[in-house]
């Protein structure tokens, strides 16, 4: 009985002192040294080689190594019913929570603005900040944190998501409603799951229909976002300028025309990093629970695609 | 008995318009055309000329045009025993808070070596947050605010305020406990009032008792802060970098050093702006107050200087 690491190009060292810690009888095994496929039964996953779980016979668990799935959903292989975990933690929100912030107070208090200011050596204290209302699209975990931590700072701010929600905290929009949602907004948040309803949903028809100059954060995948898209909406004023963290290819391409655009700011993946220290514990809490057959903790639904 | 408006170079017309909305009967004398100066009873100042209160036989209330007093108490003819007030506005402490935020995370989220790695097209994911334990200096409403805010965030907070504080939601350090609170904070925000003790406190000496590598936000007042000695806590190693709103001189001299430091970042005074549609109607309040010998709302107290 094993567990496998599958995780190309990623140093795992920690991951692994972390479960040697916690358990030191645990076999592990790391991708690509798989001596014994036939006796892993949990794998910790991040963009595996598409295929390869369904060379392992004898799997019963699959732990995403991040907050996302998309990643192992993607696999057109993958094996089926076997139960797909994810990484629930206090400080993935922290960060994610406080990047969104700072891409937010970074429009609000234009901070572009005044380091052209800093440059020209110029003294101009007109219009000191771009008044927003921000909506925040995904209202899960991290998406409702978003909102809560916003809200606190005195900002105007309303959710989106897929299903009606009782009792939430905030204004709230779901489903057909995402015209009225746009409309009520200035500042877009995009914190959805990545799934085939998903995909691609940040287009220019979808730009159309926001408030004109609308501020745009992806924080969730590269693939929500229709790259071409977004140039022509910020060239067409319907965008102002994004801030944006994920790509459709990772790393950005050094010739990517992202790179140089004056509205846009970019940073490399790093809104949320999976703190191994934090995460590592509830993955071996699952590959117990695995072996005793209890519930497992931060399950995915699979109906839902996350 | 009439009102006046010294506020030499500021545009008046949106308080004079706030103030005939509010009573249309009110008559008001602006600076520098003081037609009647023995009918004047109250004021509202803004770095007036210094003697010019000491003209008005009849003066009876003196209103800053914003939070801080400083301007009104540095005139060394101020008459006296003639009550102040100041101005506390939720707008004030919502703008306040937010560039503070904003301040703390340019920091914390490195917003510097972002915008460094978009001009060079580098992708590097390695040390995404400097971790920071912000310490607050001045604990009034403005800076009980920004902890409370910055807690909320998630961030470790801990204030410095003149006095003992009972009850006070966090750590807290008065008085000759300085060397103390600076040994456990990596981030300093100054929010001091300007007072004879608090001039020139943000000196080398100071620098010297910071942690190593300390990165400073004032957003209090330009005499707070040595200029010459933090270019040189900057050089030394004991400053890693400021974010800067206020200056000796305002507007900063087009030939000052700070412009083109690297590790500056400036915005010419527009933390908080006081917005005079928030503002008129408590001072229009202390002015019906003064006439009616009832209690004034946001008075200071002289014997703490602010």
């Amino acid at each position: 009985m094993s567990f496998a690491i599958i995780a190309p190009g990623k140093d795992v060292t920690e991951w692994i002192d972390l479960f040697q810690e916690m358990d030191d009888s645990l076999s592990i095994q790391v991708y690509p040294d798989l001596r014994d496929k036939e006796s892993i039964e949990a794998v910790l996953v991040w963009k595996h080689p598409q295929g390869i779980l369904k060379e392992l016979p004898n799997l019963k668990l699959i732990c995403s190594m991040g907050a996302g799935v998309d990643h192992i959903l993607s696999d057109p292989q993958l094996p089926e019913n076997i139960p797909i975990t994810r990484i629930v933690d206090d400080k993935l929100t922290f960060s994610m929570t406080n990047y969104v912030v700072t891409a937010v107070l970074f429009h609000h208090r234009q901070i572009p603005k005044y380091l052209a200011y800093k440059s020209e050596h110029m003294w101009d204290m007109r219009e000191p900040e771009v008044p927003v209302t921000i909506g925040v699209m995904g209202t899960g975990a991290l998406g409702s944190d978003v909102l809560d931590k916003l809200s606190y700072l005195g900002f105007n701010v309303i959710g989106y998501g897929r299903s009606r929600k009782k009792e939430f905290g905030f204004p709230y929009y779901s489903g057909d409603e995402l015209e009225s949602f746009l409309s009520k907004v200035n500042v877009l948040v995009c914190l959805l799951p990545l799934t085939p309803d998903t995909e691609d949903i940040l287009n220019l028809s979808f730009f159309e229909k926001c408030q004109r100059g609308t501020y745009l954060i992806n924080v969730a995948r590269g693939n929500h976002l229709v790259e071409a898209d977004l140039l022509l909406a910020i060239e067409k004023g319907f965008i102002s300028g994004a801030f944006l963290d994920v790509y459709r290819e990772e790393p950005l391409p050094k010739d990517h025309p992202f790179w140089d655009h004056p509205k846009i700011m970019l940073t490399p993946h790093i809104a949320s990093v999976t703190n191994p220290a934090a995460a590592a514990p509830q993955i071996y809490k699952n590959y117990e629970n695995m072996k005793k057959n209890l519930p497992l903790v931060n399950e995915i639904k699979m109906s839902q695609g996350y």
